[in-house]
Formats: C-alpha cells, sequence, structure tokens
C-alpha cells in the first residue's frame, strides 16, 4: 500500500514555515502498514496543484492532500479537487446545519467565510473536524483513495487519528502491524546494540529493530507485522520483556513518555520532592521538568547559579573549592548539590556545572567538560559528561544525560 | 528563475526526521531573487530518484539535491546522477589529494569509505565542502543546473553559502534583490499594519513588505528588487528609518538578532547586570538568555521559585501578600522583583508569575493569566500578559514578552 503526501502552500516554499505535517503522517502511516513513497510540496497554482494530482494517482494507491482550504483567496485546493474529479462545487447543508449549531454554542453565528466552506466538490464524502470549521473530503476514484485535509497541524492530526486512519484501515484491510517504542538514555547506540544483540539476531522475519538515536537518548522501535494481531502484541510484550532484563536501568521510558513525565510520577509515587542548581545548562532543565503539567506537586524550584557569587551566596560553595578546583568540577557540583538540598529544601537535588562552548574551554577543561551530581541528604554521586562543541547540542544533551542521572538516583535511594 | 528541490531519504518519508533543509534553501533562494516552485522528497530507490530529476527538469532551471551522499549502500544519489547524465563514476584524484591533506591536520588517514566518495559522475564539478568528506556536484545539461549536495544540515548550509548561491548568481544572472528585517515583539501583526499604514500604502512596485508573526514576536521583511543594488539598498535603508520613527521602542533588533543577544549588547553596552525570577516560565527565560555565547559576563542567574515557600524564603515575598492576592498577582511579582535584585544581587531582575495551563485557572483568574514585572533599585514596573490555553505556547510567547519588556525597561532607565 503506497502512499503520496502533497503539501499546498507558497509559506513552505519559501522557507516561512516548516513542513512538520508530513513526517507526523509519514510516521502514522508508517504504524498501520502503510509505506510513504513520496511528499509533494506544490506551490497555491492551480496548475502546481493539478500536476501534483495527476502524478501521485500515477503511482501511489493513497493519496493525502493538506493545506489550501483557508477563507482566503489564495485557497485553491477545492476548486482543483472538483476540477481535477470533473464535478463542481455545491452547498452541503448538512455541514451548514454543523457549523449553525458549533458557533451556537460560542454564543456567535458563522459569518460568510464559513458559509463559503460548505461549498465542496459534489463526489466528496466529509470527515468532520470538530478542530475548525473547514470538513476533511474523501475521494475515491478508480480505486485510489484522496484525501484532502486542513494545513493547521492539530486539526490534521485530529482528522487523521479519527477519521482518515480508522477509515483507510477498513477500505484497504490492511495488514495487522504493531509496536513497541523503548526510550534509553545515558549510552550510545552501538553501546545498546551490543547489549541486546542476542535478542536482535534471533528475531524472526516478521519482527524488526529500529535504533532511533537523539542527543543522549536512543528509541528502540520494535515493529511486527502478520496476520494475528492479538499474537503480534503477545510476542512484542514478550520481547519488551527480554530487552528490559538485559538494558533495565538505561530505560526511562515507553511509547511517547518524556523523561521530565517519568520523573513527575516517580516522585508522585515515591512522594519526594525536587530542585535544580544549574550553571551551564542556564535553566534549561528546569524548564524541562516544569513542561509538565502540574510539575508544582513535586518541583520546588531552581536555582540559576551563572556567577560564582551566587554558587557561593545561595549554594554555600566554598570560595576554597572554587579557588582550587574551579567552578567546572566534581567539588563544586557536589557543594552545589549540598547547598541546594538547604537553600530549596528538597529531598533531591541535582547540579549541573560545565562549558558549553564554544568559548571559554582550556586545555585542561575543554569546551563539553560538564559535571552533574545528584544526591538527597545521605548521598551524593558525581558523573562526568563529555559533550562536544556545538553550545545549543551541548545543553540539550546535558539536559537529557542529567535528568536520567536524577531518575536513576530517584530509583535507587527513595 | 524557477527551482525545485529535491531531497532524498526513507530517513524522511517514514518520518524519523522532519525535513528542514528545503525551508532554509528556499528562504535564502528566495533572497537572491530564485523562486522555489516544487519541493520533492524521494525514498532511497533509483526508480523514485530517477523519476524526480526527470520531472524536475521538465519544470525547473534549477535542480538542488540534498541527501544520499554518504557511504552506505542506501546512498545511491551518485549512481543515479551518472546514469541520469549518461556518465560514469571516475576516481576524481583532486578530490583524494584534498582528502588525505584534511585527515593529516587531523592526524589520521583516510579510509576505504572515504575512497569511495572520491568516484564522482564524470561530466561534474565538484564544490569544495570544508564541512565533511562528502563535495557538492555542479552538473549543466541543456541550459539547466543540477546541484548535489550532502543532507548534513551544516554542510549543505557551508555549500549553498559558500559556492551554490554565489556560482548560481553569477551563471544566471539574476536580478538584484535586497532585504531588510525587522524584529519587533509585544504588539500583534494588525496593530503593526495599523501603525506602518502610511508607509506601506506608499510603497512602489519594486518593494513588498511582509509581516512574520510568532508567538509573541513580528518580523518585518522588506524586499526590494530592480537593477540597480546600490540604490534599493539606499532606499531600503530610508524605508528603515521610516518604519522604526513610527515604531522605534516596538523593534528589539534587525536582520537575524534574537532578542537575548539584544539585551546582552544593551548590557554590556550600559555596563548593567541582570536575573531573573520565575514561576510559569520554569527557567526558560533564563534558558534564553544563557543561549548566548559569553552571557555570564551580564546574566548572574536565575530564582525559579515554583513553590511559594521558595517565593517566600529566598525572594522574601510576604506571606500576607501571598494571602491576599495569591502567587499570581501584580503585588507578588513586584515583591518577588524586590526580592531578587537582593538575593541575586543584580541591576536589574525580571519577574514571572502565571497559570501556564492548561489545568490551575479560577473564573478570577483564568489559564493564561501571568504577570511580568521587572525593575531595579529605583523603579518597578508591572505588566499583565495574557496568554491562551497551551502550555507550551504561553511558556514561549511569555519567554518573548518578558525579554522584551525588561530590554524596554533597561533602555528607559540604564
Amino acid at each position: 500500500m503506497h502512499a503520496h503526501i502533497i503539501t499546498i502552500g507558497d509559506e513552505i516554499l519559501i522557507g516561512q514555515i516548516i513542513d512538520t505535517n508530513s513526517a507526523w503522517m509519514g510516521r502514522e502511516l508508517n504504524q498501520v502498514g502503510i509505506e510513504v513513497t513520496e511528499i509533494i510540496t506544490a506551490s497555491d497554482s492551480r496548475h502546481s496543484i493539478y500536476r501534483s494530482f495527476q502524478r501521485a494517482a500515477e503511482h501511489a494507491d493513497i493519496i493525502l492532500i493538506t493545506g489550501g482550504l483557508g477563507p482566503t483567496k489564495d485557497d485553491i485546493t477545492k476548486k482543483v479537487l472538483a476540477e481535477y474529479f470533473g464535478t463542481d462545487l455545491v452547498f452541503n447543508e448538512e455541514m451548514w446545519g454543523y457549523l449553525e449549531g458549533f458557533f451556537e454554542q460560542l454564543g456567535r453565528k458563522p459569518n460568510e467565510s464559513h458559509r463559503q466552506q460548505c461549498y465542496l466538490p459534489a463526489n466528496c464524502t466529509t470527515l468532520r473536524n470538530k478542530m475548525g470549521t473547514a470538513p476533511g473530503m474523501w475521494f475515491e476514484k478508480n480505486g485510489k483513495v484522496f484525501v484532502s485535509m486542513p494545513g493547521v497541524p492539530y486539526e490534521m492530526k485530529y482528522l487523521m487519528e479519527h477519521e482518515v486512519i480508522p477509515k483507510l484501515k477498513t477500505t484497504f484491510k490492511t495488514q495487522p502491524i504493531v509496536h513497541r517504542t523503548i526510550s534509553t538514555a545515558g549510552v550510545g547506540e552501538s553501546v545498546l546494540a551490543g547489549l541486546v544483540e542476542d535478542i536482535e539476531t534471533n528475531l524472526p522475519d516478521f519482527v524488526k529493530l529500529a535504533f532511533l538515536p537523539n542527543l543522549g537518548k536512543v528509541r528502540l522501535r520494535l515493529t511486527a507485522r502478520g496476520e494475528d494481531e492479538a499474537y503480534l502484541n503477545q510476542f512484542l510484550d514478550q520481547k519488551v520483556i527480554e530487552i528490559k532484563e538485559k538494558i533495565g536501568d538505561l530505560i526511562f521510558g515507553y511509547e511517547k513518555q518524556t523523561i521530565s513525565e517519568v520523573i513527575g510520577l516517580l516522585c508522585k509515587e515515591k512522594g519526594v520532592t525536587i530542585g535544580t542548581l544549574e550553571s551551564c545548562t542556564g535553566g534549561r532543565v528546569a524548564h524541562d521538568i516544569t513542561s509538565v503539567s502540574g510539575s508544582s506537586a513535586y518541583f520546588k524550584g531552581s536555582i540559576v547559579a551563572y556567577s560564582n557569587d551566587i554558587k557561593r551566596k545561595l549554594l554555600d560553595v566554598s570560595a576554597d573549592t572554587l579557588a582550587a578546583h574551579g567552578a567546572v568540577s566534581k567539588e563544586t557540583v557536589i557543594e552545589m548539590v549540598k547547598g541546594g538540598l538547604t537553600t530549596l529544601g528538597v529531598d533531591y537535588a541535582l547540579a549541573v556545572s560545565g562549558i558549553a562552548g564554544p568559548t571559554g574551554g582550556t586545555p585542561d577543561k575543554p569546551v563539553g567538560t560538564i559535571w552533574v551530581a545528584v544526591g538527597n541528604k545521605e548521598y551524593i554521586e558525581a558523573t562526568l559528561v563529555k559533550g562536544g562543541k556545538d553550545r545549543a547540542k551541548n545543553i540539550e544533551r546535558t539536559t537529557t544525560l542529567s535528568l536520567n542521572i536524577l531518575r536513576q538516583f530517584i530509583l535507587k535511594y527513595a
């Protein structure tokens, strides 16, 4: 089953926005066994859109189209679809009734531009878009399916999840395909591959294992295809158990969980509070933790001690330690943790100090030298994390690795 | 002058990575007067790549290809290029000599896979890639130009900036096109459009003004095309002065400057230090400030006071204020600034407290109620920033708006 994605919009061609929709769609389609074999971004011109429909129909079974459905003059997708299918735009009473109800709930009335959105190609089946006013449209012609959706990401995602993918599954009777994602942090792809080599080598042909690395994290994705979905699920659950036995401690979560979500669950389960003391990460770790809704239940705060003054004054790092070992040292991050536990009044504290770069390195401590410490009232552990030369990447990667160190420490001692 | 971009790689089609290269290329090409009329992502198959070359050659003058140049078996772009041009892959001695020199500097020797990278289609001109081992390749056929580059973003960008764009400009004698970008924060697109309406209405046909909004920021981009580049530059410089007269205070920077870079320059110029006190932004503002290399010269630190305990203990916010007005109030952010100036020992302090959502709102203080205060020893000013329901967007937008408030305050009082 081959799909082409057609994204319509000059704003993508001139680089004003990045097309993130196609990657998301590619991932979701792949998960149900539909392979995307081409993505085309077409301009807002009749000629460009029409040509892209013709070409996609030559090579794909499923053609998914996003964008160009708004009420402005630029948005001509509907007209070109009607022309392509040799039909007219007709007023859809049912759609209009739906919009009137939708606006009534908001205490408003639909306007003329909403009325325009109810003119749809005569041959389409509408797909209800609960996130906006432009419906999705489903067309079938010569055994091929065309689907048109708005380009607004959350509207497209709603339609894909609730309408398009379920309908594609029934229309094409796709083969069952199931997945498991295991998220790890702390070691690289090649080390992980070594640890699970036996399991990977012995996987049957209907199961694939992929390693997806990204700045401190590596996700392992198991994919199984076959006829019996219950069996596939059972088989992958067993493989996840086997992988967990090999790399247990490195796993921070499953499926779409983030490391900060996992830390949140862990803190709630253990009834502990946390805080961070950050130098080179400059608040990035605290930002990650607080990106989780409800984090105020366990995260009390952070001290971004960018200057040595603040390290001394608020975290009680001694002037002697700073003079003897420098701000980027095992000794300093350990004292930061001790001071932070008291100053923030938390059960667990994480400290980071390093040289994020691109300047500030010395022969002894090159750019990318980063110390992380984590502790509670009884124990403190320090780790040297080695980064590269890129400031932004060092900050991102250190954030992930230090959160993972905090997670492992809480698991060990709480 | 029309260009097509062809991006090669299964990892894009399955959604493992997002294609950010094309948007960057579209933007850069647009700036020199070359219009991108289509972007195609092709799979790593000979058939898909070959077909994309044929189609692009039918409709475009310039075909820019990225990806598929690595040393692994998947990477077949070179072979398909040679086939398309009816030529062979031949060993390029000059390229090999360059690689030997490149590795000698690193104290290493090139290996067999590097040797493979020196086999290039006989009809290409090589473009030196100082960021990696795979060269760019330039082909001309029937008046069309094909360029093949690695897909690694910084390698592609290096080649585009130093080789491809200069060569395209001379080959196609493109019409001069000049740009000015003015970055603003604090008011929306429609307000800005109203303020510069007179200027926009009176622009000659050879100048266009675009508004590019993004979470708290709006960039104004002026583009002029014509024959006389010096005149175009002079004309746009004059327009920038006129726009500045209308919206002076809202402008935070020009061209690619970020708001945190501008704050850095301002702090250095005025010789002042800064710090932040953050509740709902959870360290995001400090992270933005410290994303600038060298920020330790003026940024001393931040206290992320997520809990009321820390607001009281470290920032001396009174229990009475918290009880009477709540943590999200004008009174609390003002006390946070006062406490922060002392605790951090800085000249200027910025405080943020709000309800980022999606939960935690009340009828009086709905999600998106966010207070920002900024002050020095003499003055403190507080502002209510209204956000929406989305946690991540509220945090991003508040970060931009509060940094802009800090910038304006320093400009006013330092």
